[in-house]
């Protein structure tokens, strides 16, 4: 859709039905004074629009899509069918989601249904034809939005017609029961299956249930999802050929493979809201951002929603402070986004996100953060060449939801191990060195990237190995971090000493692992330390970089570095402090060519523009020579980033 | 009943049940020792009275009540229907209760049973009736307590049987489908209802659920609790004259609206128990007993429990101290009790509660507690001329628990709010400034008052507002502190910038809720400092009393004063600590005519008597000047009052 | 079993169904050269041996057991009833385990059943017959290890099945309903029962179930395991006469009642793992081995399972260091084990306990973890002559599975109070004093031992009332912690002061528990301190040792010391810290004439042989005489013991 247009796109949701329609015109006109050129509409209106099974109500609809191409602004037309209407579970039991404790969760909610019941799948079908059918040629339409944040919620239901469902799939994936029975590794603990109906979905069972009946599960649960986002888009195409999307949660949604997700929707947009009461939740933004342009391969992407201040639903909802919303937007437009928009225009008067932040407040259009709101408006008109530019990365990291979910089952060496910990810690340190990072699957391409990091890949199938030992032999520099390539797909061991699947292009293996304690810290040679973590290594071709001094593992490889084929490929064994981690992967950078440019501002390329974005609260001077689109103003060597603002600058063509 | 005898009413629950017949004689006589003249059973004897459906054993209650008669000692009837028998669940399931998550709670306790339930509902008619019948006319008999403590247990139940319950008492309040949908504001994540059935109960639903019918449901569900009291009560007064009571919980139990309820009993009464581990736990207590006189209207009340030293239920059940015991009785009857009970005369050998303190230990007589329980009995005899008098206050707090409710639902800005932090530590400083404090409903009369504080008013409905600003408007000195005045009766935000009902009496407009993280504090102007919050404020009226110095405020008003009509409007819109809260309530008492009296021990006139409560450990001089009761001394000008100790003085007549 | 062979039992679990038959192969020659004489076989194989109901596949097991026969290494086998097929789940429902809330449990895993089920309970008689009439003559076989580590895993069924059972066994304890509402004080609360139908289990129940229905309960349920156990037994006694056992998990199973099931087995066998993160946890090692030893009677025992490294369920899974294994190993040996098994042979590729340390690690035979299991297989060896030998105690503390339950139901005098906590800190002091020492039944024969300790005994029966009364009288030294002798078997106060089953033999009455804050402490005269709690002490006959000189019992006796009899009882009434209590303890062992050694390593006797085991990092010397078994060399006088290892000396026979 974006592709089609010149302008950024530029807006939020937009919920008219909790407002009487003469508030939609001063909408309008507020929205028009606000550069908004395009909104969400629909996302909870089942209800309104089949207010009964098969009675339907699409008057109001039909006047707000003509209204707002009567006042120029788009719209982004849901299928509604994250909120199911009340009569859906009434009248269809089946379609009620029910937790892993056998509870049947209640209404009164969105979100709140069985992703594989057929009632649900029935009367998303009949809804997303009847708006299909209507609206394909209105004017005002430029994209379908499919339902709302799939797998936020109750987003794995164990019922019974679920349990039958995901036996189904099942019998897909492994075909026969002997298959299932050597996949799942049954033998342990006498679980061997004799026929499919014996199977259950991983219900609460102490001591605790198989992992790789509980992978498979989560698997089986995602593709009940992108099933019924499948359904939804393909009756679309039957009427439109308006692009579709369907609002991702990058980063933040571990139980949907945004890899998988991304090959099925024509444009890819994201939901993102800071962190509120982390001090460094920039940082946070740049990874999912970077991790979003890197799902879409590259592409421009949306992003559909983030906030101008504060959510409602953290534990502390932090406002932003003045500026904070434009360094956020722009810091998306930086990263490869085509559009900025927010949930949500109106603030909403009641319901449960009424204290969430919007772009019109409580407070009416003479709030601060209307002001900002509006100025944005202003800025983004001035970036629209900006518009479709590529963001290049030099160095990858590599994610994977499965191992995600694989190493935050229960039963892992330590319970302190996180998946994102890991990863956020390294993209912290190249985001610190201005060095732009793109996500990779670690059975992607790595070849374009100097340098790849794996911070935690716990699972890593042999495809993976295959794929990462190529890439050091011919020539890359791969940084990897302890309790990575540990076990398959089906959470069996790697046979042989660990880590089973990356031994041989890290040169050592790891007889032992050697968690600490709470608190408990390892020093290392070089002035280094550790903690959560530490490995009992031993060298075969790798050289020592590091030891550990004390601990556990006194007298062993800490860090190492081994030259493989035309590469490296270096070790991390245990938790580095920042600064150690920064001293290591300077280090490794120097290996890939790499040059790390600590300027104390976030500083982003895209297509022919440099971003520099001041988080700080004093003036930076940034090294830059062209054409300031902000002030449009010219420089020549070095430009003042003042406290708090963003410069964006044209450089001169080659 | 207390208005027709002279003394003060003295004892406790008694359950000679428990114990041999041959013991009852034991009790009879140390009763009479320790000056006990009233004395409640029966509370969980249903299920000896009543052993089969139908089958009624009232032997042992017939010669209980005889033989306290004979003895002297009034008895305060219950009916038992906070403990239905077994049976009463096993033959009729519907009587069972439900959590939110769906689960049917178990047996082997008490209170667990549906409010809503029809055979519940019989049964309890049933018993309630035979009892009236039997014992209306009994000489013994000078009081009703109807069942115990509603409220306390699991106060919701969220069964079908409740679940259609729920749908009769909207029908009730809302009259037609969308009344409720507008008054729910069900266009939010698209939950609007085409169908009285397609409403449940607010059960465990996430990501969250609506919170209108959250507080839809718990109105309901108290509303629930007040038909079976109205029940047994009209039908005792069918048989007796008798007063009928039901012991609140009150300042403590969340989810009863006692201003309701007082106006349904005879004689207010009131269960009582310290938060034992907390230091100052005093004022607690002599909040809770203010809120009670509040409540009754400023009648005479009873205590009727409260603890001889330890309670079980607590994580850690520290003993009272020697003196405690009397200190806090006394205070009780400061602060306009005309009777003091204990739960429970004599400590249970068995069951749940056998650590819990009694008036006669597992000890026996010998034991200290029994003792001073002795010694109490006493001093309540020569305190009787105290009986009737009234306790006149200055200055009233707002509390009201839809309010309470509200405010503590989730999603709220920051999971730091709570109702009664706010509420008790705005009274810790009435309490050490010695200025007697009352409470009041937001819709309830103000104009005896100098000073009204509303330390939190979440929930503020029109009429309240309106309340509120007449108070001023007619001279009234106003405090209100942050986070008030922002929903109305349905969790609606009041249209424009907050605080929609209070914006216009204060003179500001509250722009962003400005949170803050965990431990972070603010600097205010004055040397003042803040935490846990802050607003972005701008005034428009209001002068600024304060302003942030740092934190996301800085610059903005934190403390401001608002002439309005003839009074004035404070608003504190941070968390102060205790000694900045004491120096801004200082100078909003100038503005009331106030005069803060910090002698260190607490004084409360009731009627013509001046209570001096010493918490302390060391002796301190009080200026009175009278006739002591306790010591039967004079003094003139000044009394001593020892470490610990209480003296009461009837100061001369006019 | 192990009476008739003269080697120390050496091996582990053995798991081949999980590896390809090439690999048994393997595993026997590794078993062989690492000294491997016994294999647990067939704990988990009942979905093998059984893939379908009634249908079974018995060839892969006699093939194994062949193999292991014809390379010399002796199996026990197990009945596989730990963890039925999921054929059992899907066609007997009844089978399946139901928590205190109502949830359904899954499957998945193991342990998931109703241990009152009858179709459990028939399928386990079958497959028990089949197994014992198999393999009851085959030349491997030479132990019975019937089902698994009962009472791990979800000990109790609140199923209806169960809720039936309960009722049965109910009737047989009890007989009449009037029996067991006075036994169980349901005149509290309103519960007397009027038929047995109204009796449920303890279900979830706000707001608190009667404790001694949850004491009868928890009888009940550990009687139904037992049940489960003696059907299996007696079915394979009818085909073999090979001995029986069981593992159990002595110290931290709080579920089973060892005592009594000890009397059940032909061999105690037991499972220990080190609370990997504790510093001390060699001493908790040497706590449950004496407590091993003493179950079974002072007998021989095994070690049937223990780690050679990490486990995997505990939150931080620390590894073992070098030589910790075998220290841990032989203190087993130490403390009276004739056999050291491991779980588990080889480390499992996948399921829920891949990451648990095996005899054969993931990393083969090369590893340190194997190397030292070589070498402990060599040591045993040379230790057969140990074998057999007894351990003799002067000191014992009593210690009551069924105390336990009861002290830590809800709603005591505080949340602090824990009955391994006070434990552990006795049995500490005696471990660092070099003090052997047995456990004892508060109502076994205690003659034998100098000194006997009560650290928590709150449920005393009068007969063991008497049996400690009578012990003091006799010339013993008793030294009781606080909370002890308050309740009998029903959890009912012993009637009058406090402690009611100990006031005599311990000379005083306590008046009133005076338990603390949290973190706050007391003084105590002689320098000493306390914290968690304390009580207002009255002496009778005792004389005071120490007061209380602050807190809420300030001038109040702390520590007392009666004179009784022949004998001497001690009372500590706080928490005091190891070196208060290690003084305390000094002086009660100068009454007994027990003289502490704390020469810095672990020292114990059994047979002729003197344990040393030094847990340092510095070298010690000790003083013994004789022949030192693992290095073949004779000491006189002196002995050093290097860092970290273990010297066993055959002292010179009389």
């Amino acid at each position: 859709m974006e592709k089609h247009r010149d302008a950024i796109a530029y807006g939020g949701d937009y919920n008219p039905e909790q407002w009487p329609e003469e508030v939609w015109l001063e909408d309008m006109e507020l929205m028009r004074r606000a550069g908004v050129n395009l909104v969400s509409v629909g996302i909870h209106s089942w209800a309104l629009l089949e207010p009964a099974e098969g009675v339907y109500e699409f008057g109001w609809l039909d006047r707000l899509l003509d209204l707002l191409h009567e006042h120029g602004i788009r719209a982004d037309l849901a299928t509604p069918t994250v909120a199911p209407p009340a009569w859906l579970r009434l009248h269809h039991p089946d379609s009620r989601s029910v937790d892993r404790d056998g509870h049947v969760l209640g209404g009164g909610t969105r979100q709140s249904y069985c992703p594989s019941s057929p009632s649900y799948a029935a009367a998303c079908a009949t809804i997303t034809e009847r708006l299909a059918a209507r609206y394909a040629d209105h004017p005002a339409l430029v994209m379908w939005h499919v339902s709302n944040e799939y797998g936020w919620g109750p987003a794995h239901c164990y019922c019974e017609v679920s349990a039958e469902a995901f036996r189904v799939w099942l019998r897909e994936k492994h075909h026969d029961l002997d298959t299932l029975n050597a996949a799942w590794g049954t033998s342990f603990w006498g679980q061997r299956y004799g026929g499919w109906a014996e199977i259950e979905p991983p219900r609460t069972a102490p001591p605790g249930v198989n992992p790789a009946l509980q992978l498979d599960f989560l698997r089986f649960s995602q593709d009940a999802h992108l099933a019924n986002f499948r359904r939804e888009r393909d009756i679309i195409r039957r009427h439109s050929a308006k692009p579709v999307t369907t609002n991702f949660q990058l980063a933040n949604c571990k139980w949907i493979d945004y890899w998988k997700w991304a090959r099925e929707v024509d444009v890819v947009s994201n939901d993102h809201y800071l962190q509120a009461e982390r001090l460094d939740n920039q940082i946070e933004l740049a990874m999912c951002a970077d991790l979003t342009r890197s799902v879409a391969g590259g592409e421009p992407w949306l992003l559909m929603e983030h906030s101008t201040g504060a959510v409602n639903w953290q534990p502390r909802n932090l406002a932003k402070l003045p500026g904070e919303l434009a360094r956020n937007s722009l810091s998306h437009l930086a990263r490869g986004a085509d559009g900025i928009m927010f949930f949500q225009w109106r603030a909403s008067a009641f319901g449960a996100e009424k204290f969430h932040s919007a772009m019109l407040p409580h407070g009416g259009p003479g709030t601060r953060i209307h002001r900002e709101v509006v100025a944005l408006g202003a800025d983004l008109e001035a970036l629209a060449p900006v518009r479709g530019g590529r963001v290049e990365a030099d160095v990858a990291i590599v994610w994977d939801w499965e191992s995600w979910w694989a190493v935050e089952l229960e039963w892992r060496p330590s319970a302190d191990l996180g998946y994102r910990e890991r990863i956020e810690a390294y993209y912290e340190q190249l985001w610190r060195a201005n060095l732009t990072t793109d996500f990779v699957h670690p059975e992607g391409d790595l070849a374009r990237y100097r340098m790849v990091v794996v911070p935690s890949l716990y699972l890593t199938t042999p495809a993976a190995a295959k794929n990462l030992a190529a890439y050091v032999a011919d020539g890359g520099t791969l940084v990897v971090s302890y309790f990575s390539g540990i076990v398959d797909a089906m959470d069996t061991v790697h046979p042989g000493a660990y880590p089973g699947a990356l031994r041989d292009v890290l040169g050592l293996t790891v007889e032992e692992f050697l968690p600490l304690r709470t608190g408990q810290g390892v020093t290392l040679s070089g002035g280094m330390t550790g903690d959560l973590w530490s490995e009992d290594v031993i060298t075969v071709s790798a050289e020592v970089v590091a030891e550990y001094l004390d601990g556990p593992a006194a007298g062993r490889p800490a860090i190492t570095r081994n030259s493989c084929g035309e590469g490296t490929a270096w070790y991390i064994s245990t938790r580095l402090p920042g600064d150690d981690l920064r001293a290591v992967l300077d280090r490794a950078c120097a290996d890939a060519g790499l040059v790390p440019d600590r300027t104390p501002v976030e500083i982003v390329r895209r297509g022919g523009h440099v971003f520099a974005l001041n988080h700080s609260g004093r003036d930076v001077p940034v090294k830059v020579t062209g054409h300031e689109l902000l002030t449009g103003t010219d420089c020549a060597g070095t430009l003042q980033v003042p406290a708090g603002k963003v410069r964006i600058v044209r450089e001169p063509g080659p």
